[in-house]
């Protein structure tokens, strides 16, 4: 095992990070900006040293500093977390030219996942279903047709030179398809200049449902189940529970089963994420892999007792996995809710600035993974996250009920919170149904 | 099931039954001592009354104004937590005649284990192992040869109206019997005019096991394990495990069915905890029942899942248990350090007054109670309970390796505390070897 690893990252993730390595007697040397001086990592860690100023290309995003404090300090890992440098596949091989050992898969698998489309085709290639559709642009109508008798309605007409949403027919009936496709094209073509189309399996009602891997070099890989990170805004994902609500068995297990190949499809080593789409019919489809560590890693952890970032460090160190997938158990349920410094009410713009009180939940069923403490002023240069409140029950049930209370007992003041805004989430009817989708937050 | 309780107790114990109340959408009522206007619980609480002034039996103790808040805010039932009016069967009784619904056994069954003598005459009764020894006082020799070949060496010869130690004779072989036996009786005249002797099995190298059980209205009777709580000062408990490090599967079986038995024998309702002895050679002996709930049960509860304050409420309500004993299923292993404001350099004299710096460690496997905050200030009139710090891990190694990282996060400044010391205490070798009993302390 690594005597001594460097942390190239910052907030709770960093803290995240330096708890597992106390847990497994491993060093650990934190960076910071200038304007992280007082951050909790930089606290926790054995070692710190500053990496450069607030602005992160000048310091999180900084190779070189970050590889100076890693042979300065004799570390001989980095651990990156998630953003930053994390999916950064060109660090990756400076890492491992360096003779420092980076803490997540090889370069190569970063690549073949960081490009998306080649993913996709890979992907198609090893049987792991992708949202079906033409390939390319369609020549004709009757192209068009067979593409969507292949692939099944509801589909999607594209602009293949469109953006904005211009262009774009959703149809559900094939007695339709004629006529909108020829919209489609006029529309494109006043629009862009080109009436070029590409068809695409319209996903109706998506779940976002992503399948935690593991992978160690001996080829072994299991996953650990899903998350169900629906309730997103904007694309970012605010609430995270694990198992999903709306998965039966035969799925969990079909989707388990596609993370994997996926995973051995790249000779992937370490944790990684397949995230799925999962339509209203239950047809999944891969839409990438994020080749790091999860905000959302936590529920997992709490529902297998594994814990994941040792897991990490131990396939980097070149341990193999210590159990199989037969056993993998799932118990009870957690569900995640992301605490940010940001304003609900006014289009949760970022708000920074000094947490005059901090109370944080405890008690049975609760976990806070934070990188702040009363008195800490968070910086405007970063994510505006106080922390994650994770809540783990006996059942869904139990799970919210600990997700209500611990809300109830959050005290945040000097900054603007998400807290009333999760706690309205998790009351919403669909919520509590565990029937929605991504479109949730929109349609309240 | 109730729409709102009582709770006549203070700190983290209010604060604990207040989360199980809100996660189970009953209202709840604090009391509150004039020392405890700033309190957590009654910052928490739905409704809070205050019922006196510091002193516990002008307040906590005080059985008419906490039975005029009951009624005052229509309450319907009162959780009594632990110490206070917990075991108090008289306090029990008068709640049965004002129709309030005491959250714990029937005061009968409070009685039968309250007095000690009484309890240990039951327990023969209904073949629950207790200390062997003689009936009474020893006639002559011979009997004491007798009683001493029937329970087996090494035996216990102690003073009938002795104390402090004197006249107390530890007899390991047969041989050494007839000498100590009248070294001890001249002691015991020269010492207290009387030679009268008692014989008792001496209990070799015992660890302090209990067992939890739950009992509902129907005469369902399960246990959850035990739990270990052999590390103590001064009989004060300082660190608990569950489960036990020393405890093959066969005792712990054997132990579980007493425990039932003994609960059964009394007509048992609600939680209540058996407490043995188990000495150098499995052999363990009941010693007393607690019939309310534990300082501990949080161990119990991390390992099984069950909420234990939420099984007293639903079984007080009426309600019976929802599994079964083969349901209850182990999994992992907690371990409890007692934080407390005290100071260890100094005869672990109480140490009140303000926490001017909190910060309590989060993350994975954590799990704090407490009823404090940064701020808070500690009265002198009550308990030095900072809070109960309880990790988990899949195995023995992973909680005490959180708890090692758990106690290196803490931060407590303002009042002297005994972080560094239990620090100290589960790094000692025979605690991390798991074979320790209750002399360890004293030991160390």
């Amino acid at each position: 095992m690594f005597k001594k690893i460097l942390i190239a990252n910052r907030g709770e993730i960093a803290v995240r990070i330096i708890r597992a390595c106390r847990e497994m007697n491993i060093e650990t040397v934190a960076v910071y900006s200038e304007a992280d001086r007082e951050s909790l990592h930089v606290e926790l860690a054995d070692e710190a040293v500053c990496i450069g100023p607030g602005d992160v290309r000048k310091s999180y995003l900084n190779v070189n500093n970050i590889l100076s404090a890693t042979i300065l300090t004799g570390a001989e890992a980095i651990h990156p977390g998630f953003g930053f440098l994390s999916e950064n596949s060109k660090f990756a091989r400076i890492c491992e030219e360096c003779n420092i050992k980076f803490i997540g898969p090889d370069y190569d698998a970063i690549d073949s996942m960081g490009n998306k489309s080649n993913a996709i085709a890979l992907m198609k290639k090893h049987n792991v279903p992708v949202v079906p559709g033409s390939e390319g642009s369609l020549s004709c109508f009757d192209e068009c047709k067979a593409v969507a008798k292949e692939i099944g309605y509801p589909v999607m007409i594209k602009a293949a030179h469109g953006g904005g949403g211009r262009g774009i027919r959703i149809v559900w009936d094939p007695i339709e398809l004629e006529k909108e496709f020829y919209n489609a094209k006029a529309e494109a073509q006043a629009a862009f200049g080109n009436g070029e189309l590409y068809l695409e399996k319209y996903v109706v009602e998506p779940r976002h449902i992503e399948i935690q891997i593991l992978a160690d070099s001996f080829g072994n890989v299991v996953h650990l189940g899903e998350r169900d990170c629906s309730i997103q805004r904007r694309n970012q994902k605010v609430i995270e529970e694990a198992p999903s609500p709306s998965l039966s068995k035969i799925l969990r297990k079909k989707m388990g089963e596609a993370a994997v190949n996926a995973a051995k499809a790249v000779g992937y080593k370490n944790a990684g994420t397949v995230e799925f789409l999962v339509d209203k019919f239950d047809n999944f489809y891969f839409i990438e892999m994020n080749t790091r560590i999860q905000v959302e890693h936590g529920i997992t952890e709490m529902i297998t007792g594994v814990d994941i970032v040792k897991e990490q460090l131990k396939i980097a160190a070149g341990l193999p996995l210590e159990f199989k997938q037969r056993d993998v158990e799932i118990k009870g349920h957690a569900i995640e809710c992301r605490i940010n410094a940001e304003d609900p009410q006014n289009d949760f713009r970022p708000s920074p600035g000094k947490i005059e009180k901090l109370f944080m939940p405890g008690g049975p069923g609760i976990r806070v993974d934070s990188g702040v403490y009363e008195g800490y002023t968070i910086s405007p240069f970063y994510d505006s996250m106080i922390g994650k409140l994770i809540t783990y029950g006996k059942d869904r049930e139990e799970a919210i009920s600990r997700m209500r209370r611990a809300l109830g007992e959050f005290v945040i003041q000097g900054v603007e919170n998400n807290v009333d805004f999760q706690y309205r989430l998790i009351n919403e009817k669909e919520f509590l149904d565990g029937k929605y989708h991504t479109g949730f937050i929109n349609s309240l």
